[in-house]
């Protein structure tokens, strides 16, 4: 199984673990955790595949990612009550989620030589898309944009780090890992320590 | 005209009727009906066959559709006041729509000979994607997502109800019929004697 | 330069100050902004190369649309606080956005030969849908949605309008500008002035 291939099934699976969560802080029935999983686990790839032109969808291509998703569902319908608390890990698997995503997307875009815009773009889309979805689609405050966390922010500098990494003649597994690694480092810092950004802040909001 | 043809008509027109009712409660204008009735009708289909990544979506090659969801937008527009609710009236057009948007996802995935995964997806997106952007895009809480209903579960079923019946050997009428008669008792049985899965709640939610 | 190119071009820039606009509203970060202003410009042409099948998305195959929409988040960024007031220069950019968003799109449909049901729903796609996204991700009112602005209404008629003038034989410089200048009138004449269409009001709402 090919590197790139091992990433989508990594990242469908862990994005389908927060999917199943969110459905679980909305009290949906199994089928609703089948649908809010896979949604989630797939949304962002299948954005990459759209926007790339690719012949075929990737998990349309291999319904296997289908499978995960809903088995990781299944698991998280009969296991989500025994976690002291399902926003803890949601937000903490969703930045591992995100940070075999964005690699994902990357790896694609560089595969099909694509200018440095469109892999940071790629890497961002399949990294922030699905869990934008999932958010949208459940009402939720989408984690890509709450006020003062890194999120699309440290997709985009994997994503970045990846095209330095590739500049400086590293193999591609070298170039991937150091995507997933600043990705959730930064993402994780961002959670665990306050990292940030400084935001847009000289008025009063909503004026 | 063939029978799958037929369905996406009929499929189009009642989803248009629904995103008309829609935009009543919304109080929109007449083209602000026409766009809820035409994002609903189309969105779905028009998913399948982005992610079947069929030739042509199929209002772009037949723009039929989009005259007949505009009557549809018109014809509520005139008329919405002589109905008794409009909410009941909308929630059992919607029922009627997924019953026959189901079996039109079915049998183009089923036309393209693609594994029982996508068969199944594709009836779903077809049924369900319409009405869950026409829900979204006006703020109404999505159909797909109410509590202890059988909407995405209904979808499901009938899609495996297709599914089963070709195993068996049934012709295409057969399948796409049992596909829309279990998806359409369902929803309704859910509707009028509130039939419904077992929820998550194994806590207050939203800890 | 071709004319479509310098819609396009045009299109982007001004959505991407509409994007921005929203984000510092929303107080994002400056990736948040780059975000926001890339989803916003290029959202309604992504939408509408797909659906019409085109060989390649137009920022994917020139991603200078993408440098653009990152430079104008970055101006708005450090000028923002600069302004009277942010909800006005929105509202007025996004109307002069509207203006050029919906030639683009109505040129593309129209270069490919498509009938004149397509072209109107091309134009009202690329015109409306960037906006539409924007607003829905930051959980702003649609401005698509606003009870009583002419909004779709001005996109349909200026795509309504260059479908006339392609008939009457103007050619396609004369067809774009009267598109773009019907819908800027339509659009900030209900501004101004509160010109608007009949809503759909027979009845209190949300019954």
């Amino acid at each position: 199984m090919s590197l790139l291939v091992l990433l989508d099934y990594a990242s469908v699976l862990v994005f389908a673990l927060t999917g199943a969560l969110v459905a679980s802080r909305a009290q949906l029935d199994i089928v609703g955790f089948f649908f809010i999983a896979c949604l989630t686990a797939v949304g962002g790839g299948t954005l990459r595949d759209v926007l790339l032109n690719r012949d075929t969808v990737f998990w349309v291509a291999e319904p296997t990612y289908i499978a995960i998703a809903c088995t990781a569902a299944l698991v998280v319908f009969f296991t989500a009550h025994l976690l002291e608390s399902r926003y803890r890990a949601l937000i903490w698997l969703d930045s591992l989620a995100l940070a075999v995503a964005v690699p994902a997307g990357v790896g694609v875009a560089m595969g099909m030589d694509q200018p440095a815009a469109i892999v940071l773009i790629m890497g961002m889309v399949t990294g922030c898309l699905g869990g934008l979805m999932r958010d949208v689609v459940c009402n939720e405050v989408p984690l890509v944009l709450k006020q003062g966390e890194l999120y699309a922010s440290a997709a985009f500098a994997g994503a970045g780090a990846a095209l330095i990494a590739r500049e400086l003649g590293a193999g591609t597994l070298t170039v991937l890992a150091a995507c997933a690694l600043l990705t959730w480092v930064l993402r994780a810092g961002s959670l665990a320590f306050g990292w940030r950004l400084p935001v847009y802040k000289s008025r009063p909001p909503r004026v």
